[in-house]
């Protein structure tokens, strides 16, 4: 590989996308010490909250077992010299409601994300971030689904709004290697800021997918320990951090520090390890928010389908976050219309 | 991605390479249905037998809960188009009193595998086999250890004795992109017959280097259902199959198939879906046999040890596959100096 070998910066989201994993039930204590070991790993960004980010947890979406700023202050308190972050989904987060308050904890960093077609939503709370001089990324959800000219447009958008960076969502862990390469490489190439990457695994290609996005020019990626997170998960901590001690890119990371680190969430918290089945790689390969495989399967079991047949259709009608009625229509259109016109 | 997109031929051992997940316990009824299922995934071989092959089965290296003449039998009657295939390891599987036996109940393909290094110790083998009319590949162990022109040498040596084809065996998971690239490219090249890649994950990248091997050249992958294998376990066959359908490669199987195949193994054997933790990743960067894992940790736990520094120093070491006392030899040297010097 032609490495640019540029450092790069790690994002440790494990206590925040991890989150969606035990529907949002980290503990206190659980998030102390796992922010102490990532601190002692050299992660760069220690992000921590609800699944969904700041102010989201409700009935909708599932409540969490800890406030917004207990689990900040909790993370604060451990953190020497990793930087303490926050996602910040407009709709979930206020402004006054929210991001003040997380500010007054002690944020260093302010993740604002939308659908990669949506960076306009965004525009207000960057703004206000820049204004208060507080560091502040863009992050554009189910970047599969769109062009690359059109993920330069949206993150041209982040960018003049004040963003240091822009990360690129594979939020269904659906990017192929060249989809990498050539999504990150038209950023990398025509944005001023830093671009990041963010994987999951429902194809088998987080890992891979992260170092290529590395080598595509990315400054910035997403990490949890074994890949916490819901459904496939994430690209783990320790698998990027072995690979960039094996391909000498530069970063914080101590190598063992994050093998602990990573051990440590398993023995705490990571009750199940993250790994594939028919529904998360049919979910992969549709292109479907990981969130819909938990409801597509009950679908199926109760319309007596296949919850391959229902991802499919709902890759194919490009259902977002938000959809999950299409769900159902699509489970019973399934059950009525016979096994010869179900099979993929 | 430039893909050669010639067709790929899938070699399934998940009942041979995955027995060493459950000490070779898989019942006559496991094979059985798992044979069935595979076969009708559309992959081309369905290897079976002991994890070291014909022959192996024994109190040194594990006894199987089922002979060889059982499992081949078993999985004979359910194959309809797939072929049955053995793995020879010379010193474990003699001519008289396993090769020829196991062509006795039907078996279509033998791969006749060594150190990468010793090819030599295939001669007698392949030889005897084509001569028979009998379809056989060679394969290379622990790959990662010798340099492209080393395995070409070897690898002509198999062509020479008659082998179909050559498989590069990734035994520690060791290998990196380039790696993949440059020695799958470098036979792919210089070779008349086809080339094959057989992938671990200790790093990651089971499903990623199986694809770079396709694209660099590769005509045979060989897989396992979810991976199963001992520790961090080989290629899912389901997940190569997702991406041999979204790459477009040509090949026998069927996805919907394939993954039913691997849901049925999670089902009935599949007892640990393999993950990785600090050994596995360990032992890839070490590039140490995947067989030392479950060793080093006793001599950790024994020698008050970290199994990490056991691993990084036998791969300093450069130790392979018999050389198991070096374990100890090194685990007790370790506890002598002192925590300063173990740190890697």
């Amino acid at each position: 590989m032609t490495w640019t070998r540029q450092a790069v910066t790690v994002c440790d989201t494990t206590l925040r996308d991890g989150s969606h994993a035990v529907a949002h039930q980290l503990s206190r204590s659980d998030i102390g010490a796992y922010a102490r070991a990532a601190d002692r790993a050299g992660v760069d960004v220690v992000e921590v909250g609800h699944g969904n980010g700041l102010g989201a947890s409700s009935l909708q979406v599932g409540l969490a077992a800890v406030s917004d700023r207990e689990m900040l202050t909790t993370a604060r308190e451990q953190l020497r010299t990793s930087r303490l972050g926050v996602l910040s989904i407009p709709g979930f987060a206020g402004i006054e409601r929210d991001l003040k308050p997380a500010l007054d904890c002690g944020v260093d960093e302010v993740r604002v994300g939308a659908h990669c077609t949506e960076a306009d939503v965004t525009r207000q709370q960057i703004t206000m971030l820049r204004s208060l001089g507080v560091s502040v990324k863009g992050l554009l959800l189910m970047s599969h689904m769109a062009a690359p000219r059109t993920l330069l447009e949206q993150a041209r958008k982040m960018q003049d709004y004040g963003a240091e960076a822009v990360i690129l969502m594979d939020s269904a862990g659906a990017y192929t290697a060249s989809e990498v390469r050539e999504k990150v490489g038209t950023l990398v190439e025509n944005l001023t800021i830093a671009v990041g990457f963010h994987a999951h695994n429902n194809l088998g290609h987080s890992v891979a997918n992260t170092l290529i996005a590395i080598e595509s020019g990315a400054g910035v990626v997403d990490v949890t320990a074994r890949g916490f997170g819901a459904g496939a998960g994430n690209a783990p901590l320790e698998l990027v951090a072995a690979n960039l001690e094996l391909e000498k890119v530069e970063s914080r990371i101590g190598l063992f520090a994050a093998l602990d680190a990573a051990d440590l969430a398993e023995q705490r918290f990571v009750r199940r390890i993250p790994t594939n089945d028919s529904v998360t790689i049919a979910s992969g390969i549709a292109g479907v928010f990981s969130g819909f495989a938990a409801p597509t399967r009950r679908a199926a079991e109760r319309f007596g389908v296949d919850p391959r047949d229902i991802l499919m259709e709902l890759g194919r009608r490009r259902v977002v976050a938000g959809q999950e009625d299409t769900i159902t229509e699509v489970a019973i259109a399934l059950a009525g219309a016979g096994p010869g016109e179900r099979s993929a």
